[in-house]
């Protein structure tokens, strides 16, 4: 059967499937918190025409069900269909990444170091060509030649052995080497001169960012990113821990995010016109979960107390391993992890930020689908993370949306009539609320009277914006279009759980090192959701720390930048080594206070209004 | 259809197959120098019922087709047949190997190394487990525990790492570790105390032995000998070497000899209850060609001049690699070789016959399917290939066989009447004749004058032993049976060839070093063909030196020997590399004066009888 969509997209069906699984194998993903699992409502759809049979509607409003919206996991055509996708069910990439800043890290890197350093080393030989006279073996004369030119003990494979003889002699004993910094062999190729390229990629929870990089002047040749397929399977890590524990699941997971890397990777080589073979280096940057099913490794022991990795000092392997369509025998970096919960996404972020150079203390919060935070200096760095669970990215809130096209990132309330004005990212019709939209709302609700400082909403105020909805209490924040959308008590709860657990986080950490947040001289906020933040408002609401907004600075994606660094620079990779091992890693769920923290962050902005003077000012001058 | 042998076996023959085929897919193998292509006419048969149809029957005499006797190679079934199979076609196993002589090894090996050490390394490491106040990842916690006994750098490998999480749950944190020595983590396993194994393998051209040893004691659990299966595709080394170059042959090479390791083993491990994951390294000794064949490396350029193999001294790879049915992990070590016709079985000989510890010199022969010579002692080595060719195996021999039941092994022949008296190996009817057989028959018919100092036919005997066949004259060394039995001219030539080149080689050797045969104060002969070997016959046609008996040792397979020292040892692995890098190598076809040596070593013994002092008397005293 077909699907045929509003936009002129046609799509086939095989019989049993629903509509969500029929989109998803073109192509065509929807918002599925859970999945497809017909549990958090979020893939709604509108049949046009056809017939179908629909399972459960358990999340949909009679006057949704009246308009013919379905959830497309749990509804099945009968015959070829039309739909409509609303703008709000439609995962699509919105971040842009910031490319001009890469200069600034080339500037970096030139500082730091004479030349680029990638993990692969190239060395041009010459032999001797064998004779009766000097009858040594292949592997022999290339040991020879390399000890030479002082390159010493180095390893063979048995896969670069068996390819030995023939390359000798169709390259007529004249070739370039490369071979891994640890001295393992790699490749024998010609020896004319061609540019060669590694990749650097961020795993995120939520994307996959890749950037193909020419090693002869660390120019970023293109870049590609994609929301990471593992989504199918749970938008946060938990999730998808368990689905990996699960028959097969693990496989499912590690060749998900795999293929989204040839998939991005193959048009971008197609395109510039090179060979897969000239891409011979690859450093993989993620949290320790993302970084161990990119590697097929078991993360069950991450999810269960005691939380142990793996590993978080990944050996460098081979591409072929991994599956990336690359040179199969290119090394694979992968960015060291710290802990359970914080991985080589942050380590990469520190070194990113340079703050592991300098001697004031800084604070680095990347608050992405986790949130984790780090404190210190040149001399010490301290770690944890905050759970503050995916909220920010649109999970968990009824209406919640990444920050793409015709999600509300913005909300005025009128303080008498309570009315709504929002601003919604691309002007389009609001289709759902992002991160910086929440805390606006709350911010605004809060500091209009319409919420107290625990979250709930006043009684007896004169508007029919508050109302009772399916989850209790609720603020209507836009009326009709194809669906209303409505901010609950219940998300405005799971918004301040979240920022009481960054807040406490921060408040905890600095305890452990015995530092006022007066010392801290600067703030570093990364992940794509820092590029929307407001920064008052996100005060105003308890999240960030009531600080000057000067010392703020927005640095974006790290981890790619970090990952990046590592790709061009020995002296990086180094570095990251060091800070990894310098981090200490505070577990919060152990840590003595951290409740009592997060019991007093639990308001608005805060318990102990001293901590937020200038929201006190505000408030009190309103 | 169906094939029944005589026997009692019964054997499926698909349609288009021919009679060898057939039976060689269900294990039995019959004697074929040309691999089953018609030409050498060694896999005969006699059809006893039903009808077959025969392509050609070139190679046999008019009397052999009349008694129904045709070549399996060449004779399709039509129906279901009958047939009987000749002892002289039938592939058996006759060597026996001494096993009582490891005992000698055993000594040896405890006069130079403490303790036993295999390639292999057990450590018992008992970790404390992670807890949320020790949150180090499973990696770091086995390094640790690593560097607390003292073990530094250790290498993991993705396998290694995919596997640990659970192994380390599952033995509660207590385990023995494995790790080859030079400190590639293998696996981690039971605490329990278990025995363990390792293997020792001759990869010889025309058998594989194997040796199941267990590394507490030393002790030989089992041994197993089988033909190298590569017969299938030649008799030689070179004809092998073409074979492998053609499609496909390189794979059917490998697997070949491989699955002949894999079923000596897999019976052997299941009769003494040993787990396949037990037995954990591997020592393979064998000339050049077989060590890259089992490796699976292209040999071509050991065939073309300069000769030159891939290489001589291997990495330590793992047995799943080469396909061996044990731990997947196991380290390999293959014995070093010195060039491409000397290979680890010459060095695991040398190191076996403990030549290279002693001042005196000595000369060591191994005279297989090739003949190998080194000479000196525990100051110098030198090495030659004599490409004696595989005569003495029985090919390129008429009715040339190994010594197996029925073997002619010895010949007397009467100075009246030239009839012969022949020794038949188990004293059965004769179906052929081995190695010594024909050096005892020319040596017997050159001092009964029936053939000249060129080994020719003297003309004018009255007798009818001497006549004229296909292949001009020969000597009917056996009338009737299945088939008549005789030593032709061609066949006389042949053996003459092959003893010159090991005389010359010798020579030549001992002339590149500037010594005479008189400090030559010991010959070890090596190889299976030792064993039958009538030292005074040998002396008397001029393929061995002629000097005092009492200076000749047999020392058997020395290749397996080696291989078993190596197996268990450290210093042993240590000695084999210092003994294959001190080696000299003379490529003899370059050598000036290899040819004039060769020319006058054509005779018999040789044109200068004063090299034969013994030889010349008796032939003055006859």
């Amino acid at each position: 059967m077909q699907i045929r969509i509003s936009n002129g997209k046609v799509v086939e069906a095989n019989a049993g499937q629903n509509i969500y699984q029929a989109l998803k194998e073109s192509g065509i993903y929807l918002v599925a918190s859970c999945g497809g699992k017909g549990v958090c409502g979020k893939c709604r759809v509108k049949v046009l025409g056809g017939r179908v049979r629909t399972e459960s509607t358990g999340k949909l409003m009679k006057k949704e069900v009246d308009e013919h919206i379905t959830l497309a996991c749990t509804t099945f055509p009968e015959e070829d269909i039309l739909i409509e996708i609303p703008e709000g069910s439609k995962l699509v990439i919105g971040d842009k990444i910031a490319i001009s800043k890469t200069k600034n890290l080339r500037d970096f890197l030139h500082s730091v170091e004479a030349g680029l350093q990638p993990a692969i080393r190239r060395i041009y030989l010459e032999l001797t060509p064998p004779s009766l006279d000097d009858p040594a073996s292949d592997l022999e004369r290339l040991k020879h030649a390399l000890s030479e030119k002082g390159v010493g003990q180095m390893h063979f494979s048995h896969d670069f052995a068996a390819r030995l003889a023939r390359s000798l002699r169709e390259l007529h004993w004249q070739f370039n080497l490369d071979y891994t910094e640890d001295f393992y062999a790699v490749a024998v190729s010609s020896a004319e001169q061609v540019d060669r390229y590694g990749i650097a990629i961020d795993i995120g929870t939520t994307t996959v960012v890749l950037y193909l990089v020419n090693y002869s002047d660390g120019a970023i040749v293109d870049l590609g990113m994609t929301y990471n397929s593992q989504m199918r399977y749970g938008d946060d890590v938990i999730t998808r821990i368990v689905h990996a524990t699960e028959g097969g699941g693990l496989e499912d997971l590690r060749s998900a995010v795999v293929n989204d890397m040839n998939d991005i990777l193959s048009p971008m080589l197609e395109k510039h016109g090179i060979r897969r073979e000239d891409v011979d280096s690859v450093v993989i940057s993620g949290n320790t979960t993302m970084a161990h099913l990119f590697w097929g490794f078991d993360p069950s022991s991450i999810r269960e107390e005691p939380y142990i990795p793996t590993l978080n000092t990944f050996p460098i392997w081979q591409a072929g391993t991994a599956g990336l369509d690359i040179l199969p025998q290119a090394p694979v970096y992968t960015v060291p992890c710290v802990g359970s919960y914080v991985g080589g996404d942050i380590v990469a972020g520190v070194l990113a930020s340079q703050m592991y150079l300098k001697p004031e203390i800084a604070l680095f919060m990347d608050i992405g689908t986790n949130g984790e935070i780090v404190v210190g200096n040149n001399e010490w760095l301290m770690t944890a993370a905050c759970s503050a669970g995916p909220c920010f990215e649109g999970s968990g809130i009824r209406h919640g949306m990444r920050a793409t096209e015709g999600a509300i990132e913005s909300v005025k309330v009128d303080p008498n009539t309570f009315e709504p004005t929002l601003g919604v990212i691309g002007n389009a019709v609001p289709a759902g609320i992002c991160g910086s939209g929440m805390i606006d709302a709350i911010s605004e609700l809060f500091f209009k009277g319409v919420i107290d400082q625990r979250g709930k909403f006043m009684k007896d105020l004169k508007t029919d914006r508050i109302r009772t909805g399916d989850e209790g209490p609720e603020y209507l924040l836009h009326r009709g279009g194809l669906k209303e959308i409505v901010l609950t008590e219940v998300d405005i709860e799971n918004v301040m759980r979240a920022k009481a657990a960054i807040y406490a986080g921060v408040s905890i950490l600095l305890k452990e090192v015995g530092l006022d947040l007066d010392v801290v001289e600067r703030i570093y906020i990364a992940g794509g959701f820092g590029n929307y933040l407001d920064i008052d408002k996100a005060i105003m609401i308890g999240m960030l720390p009531d600080m000057p907004k000067e010392k703020f600075s927005f640095i974006g994606n790290t981890s790619i930048a970090g990952a990046y660094l590592c790709l061009l620079s020995d002296r990086m990779r180094k570095e990251a080594e060091e800070i990894a091992k310098k981090m200490t890693y505070a577990e919060l769920s152990v840590s003595r206070g951290f409740m009592d923290e997060y019991m007093s962050a639990l308001f608005l902005p805060h318990t102990d209004m001293s901590l937020f003077p200038t929201v006190r000012d505000l408030y009190r001058k309103s």
